[in-house]
C-alpha cells in the first residue's frame, strides 16, 4: 500500500503509539490529581508543551491543548466579537472549520469580510487590506493550503495589516504547515496559531491553539480550569504526549533535500501526464503537497480505483469530500469542468522515491482506464 | 498498588488499548475518505455509537461524540438561550464543567438559578420546581455526584418539570452513572445526558453527548459537518472505538453482588474507624463511591502519604483539587472543619476485598500517624 493522502490523515508513528500505551497501562493518573502519580501524568503534559512551543520558536505558557484544529479555529472566531463590534476579515481560501465558522457569526448578522484569493491561491494581500479598517477585530489567514499547497506570506500579511490597524490580532491555520515549513511565530506575527496531531504522525483528537501572552481571549470550555482556565476538561495525557513524541520524530525524518528531490520527481511524473494541469503554485508551496487536475476523468472515480490498487491520493479535503464541488478551488477561479477532475497527492517525510514511481504509474495506467484507452 | 480514586481517572483496559493501537497501525484513514480505508475507519465510530446508544436505550442517531464530558456540558449548557431570553436551573450539586460553565453565563447578565441541594447532597426538587416556570430552557442536575456517589431521582425530576413546564429540556451529567447505575434515558426522561470515556477504562480525550431526536441545539465546532454538522474535528477514531470496548470490558467485568458486597465491606471499614463519618446517603449512592470525613485529619495530607505507601484515595474532584475547599459539600451544609477532613474512596468492578481491607488497614494505619498515636 502507498498512502499519500496524509493532507487528510496519517498513521501514528510507532514511538507515539509506544508513548501513549504506556500511559495508558502505567501512567494514567489524572494529571490534577496531587499525588505523585497525578504530577507524573502532568510532567508529560508539560513535556510535550515545551516540544512543540520550541518547534513554534515560542514560550511554552503560549500552548493551549485542545482536541483539534477545528476546536482551536473555532475557539478564535467565535471569541472575535465582543458585544456584536466591529468585523473580522477571512481569506476565501480557508479550511470549513474557519471557513463555516465565520459563515454562521455571519449569519448572525455580524460583520464578516472574506477576501479573495488569487489564481495560484494564495489570498490576495491588497483586496484583504482594502477589507481591514480600525474596527477589524482579527484577520484570519491560513498558512499553507490544505487543498493545494500554496503558501501564504503570513508575515507581510501580518506586518501589513497591523500597519494599517494595530489593535487587529492575527490568526493563521497552521494545520499544513507545523514541521513542514517555517513555523517561526514570532518571525510571522500571529498572534493565534492553529496546529493538529495527525497531519505529523501523532494521533487523531488532539490539536494545539498558541495564543500570544498578552493577548485576552475567553476561554472556549468552562469547568475544572485545565490549561490555566482556558480549556477545560480532563487533559487527553497520551494524545498531547504523542504530540510532542510525533513532532520529534517528523523532526528527525524531515530531510529537506530528499523533500525536494522527491516533490521535483512527483510533479515531473505528473506534469508528463497529457492533459494535465497543476493548480497552485510551484514556486511558493509545500514540498509536500501536489494538487492537479486531470482533463476528462472524475477525480472521485480515479481516487476509488486507485484505492483499490493500493495507492491512495487525496482531493479536496477529506472533511468535505462527501460534498461536491471544491470551494477553494472555485474561489481561485478554476472552472467546475477542471475542479471535477482535481486530486491532491501528498507526500511524507517517508515516501521514497520507489513509491512515487509506482503511485505515478499506477495513476497513468488508471488515467488511460478511465480514459477509455487500451492499457499495456 | 492499589487504585481507589477511579472517580477521578481509571487504567485503560487491554482490549481497548489493543483495539486503539490496530487503528494507530492499520485503520489510520480518515474516517470522512470516500475510499475503502475511509469507510472502515468509519465502522469502528459506526460499531462504537451502537454500543454506546444501546448501554443508554436511545438510538444510535442520538449519539454524539466530543472530546469530554466538560465539551458536552459545555455544548448544552452554552446553547441553552436563544438572545439571551429566559432562564436556566441547575442543581448546587454539579461538577464545576456545569456549575463553571453557569456562573460564567449569569456573569453576563443572563438568568441563571442554583437550586440548593439537601444535606444528603441530593437536589432539594421542591425548590428546584419553584425556580422553574415557563421561560426555563434548560433544567441541569448531575445524575450520580462525582463527590459523594448520591444518586438523583432524574426520572421524577424530569417528570416533575416538565409537568410544570412543558417546554423545559432536561440535561443531565452521567458521567459517575454510565454503565455503573441504571441509565436507560428513556425511562430517565431527559433531553441531553453527557458521559466520559475515562471514568470506564477508556482513555482520556473521548465524551459523548446524547442529544433527544426533535431537539433542536446549535453546532458547537463548525466544520468539516462530522457528527451530522453537529461537532466538526477529525474523528478521534480510536479514541471513539475504544470508548465502544471499554464500556464492553466494563459490562462484562460488572458484578452487582460482588460490588454490593464490596460496598458493605467498605463501608463498614471505614465506619469501624473513630471519629469517621459519612457523607452522602449510603441507601440511595452509587455502590462505587464512598465519601467520608475523618476527624482531626487533613485529607490533602492523608492522600498524599497514603499514595506514598502505594494506596491512592480521592478527595473532591481531582479537576478541582489544587483548590481549596469543596463547593459541593459546603452547599450540602457541611462546616468547613468537616470538608478539611474529607476523602473519597471509590471502587471499580475489578477491586478485591484484599485490596479493600488492606488499603483500609492503609488508611487506618495513616490516621493514626497523623493523629500523633503510635503504630504497631
Amino acid at each position: 500500500m502507498i498512502f499519500l493522502d496524509n493532507a487528510s490523515t496519517t498513521k501514528v508513528y510507532d514511538k507515539a503509539i509506544e508513548a501513549m500505551d504506556k500511559i495508558y497501562r502505567e501512567d494514567y493518573f489524572n494529571p490534577s490529581a496531587t499525588y505523585k502519580g497525578g504530577r507524573e501524568a502532568l510532567s508529560h503534559i508539560t513535556k510535550a508543551r515545551e516540544t512543540i512551543a520550541s518547534y513554534l520558536s515560542v514560550k511554552k505558557d503560549e500552548i493551549y491543548f485542545t482536541s483539534c484544529a477545528t476546536e482551536s479555529n473555532n475557539w478564535v472566531l467565535n471569541n472575535a466579537f465582543k458585544n456584536k463590534k466591529g468585523n473580522i476579515v477571512i481569506s476565501c481560501g480557508e479550511h470549513a472549520c474557519v471557513y463555516e465558522t465565520a459563515k454562521n457569526l455571519a449569519s448572525k448578522g455580524l460583520d464578516v469580510r472574506f477576501a479573495p484569493i488569487n489564481e495560484d491561491g494564495t489570498v490576495n494581500v491588497a483586496e484583504l487590506l482594502k477589507l481591514v479598517d480600525d474596527k477589524t477585530n482579527l484577520v484570519s489567514v491560513i498558512h499553507v493550503s490544505n487543498e493545494t499547497g500554496v503558501i501564504n506570506d503570513l508575515a507581510t500579511i501580518s506586518k501589513k495589516v497591523k500597519s494599517k490597524s494595530p489593535k487587529t490580532l492575527i490568526h493563521s491555520d497552521g494545520v499544513q504547515a507545523f514541521m513542514k515549513t517555517n513555523t517561526n511565530l514570532m518571525r510571522l506575527g500571529v498572534d493565534f496559531y492553529s496546529i493538529s496531531g495527525h497531519k505529523i504522525g501523532a494521533p487523531k483528537g488532539v490539536g494545539v491553539l498558541f495564543i500570544k501572552s498578552g493577548i485576552h481571549i475567553a476561554p472556549y470550555i468552562y469547568g475544572g480550569g485545565q490549561e490555566k482556565n482556558m480549556r477545560s476538561g480532563t487533559e487527553n495525557v497520551a494524545g498531547i504526549s504523542a504530540l510532542g513524541v510525533a513532532s520529534q520524530c517528523y523532526k528527525e525524518l524531515y530531510n529537506l533535500t530528499t523533500i525536494e528531490a522527491n516533490y521535483n520527481l512527483l510533479l515531473s511524473e505528473i506534469k508528463s501526464i497529457d492533459g494535465v494541469e497543476i493548480i497552485g503554485n510551484t514556486e511558493n508551496n509545500s514540498k509536500l503537497i501536489v494538487c492537479a487536475s486531470i482533463n476528462g476523468v472524475r477525480a472521485e472515480t480515479l481516487q476509488s480505483i486507485m484505492a483499490d490498487s493500493g495507492v491512495y491520493i487525496g482531493r479536496g479535503s477529506a472533511c468535505s469530500s462527501a460534498h461536491s464541488g471544491n470551494r477553494v478551488l472555485s474561489a481561485m477561479g478554476i472552472p467546475d469542468s477542471k475542479i471535477a477532475g482535481a486530486i491532491r497527492i501528498s507526500l511524507s517525510p517517508q515516501t521514497t522515491q520507489e513509491e512515487i514511481i509506482t503511485a505515478t504509474n499506477v495513476l497513468k495506467e488508471n488515467i488511460n482506464k478511465l480514459r477509455g484507452y487500451q492499457i499495456g
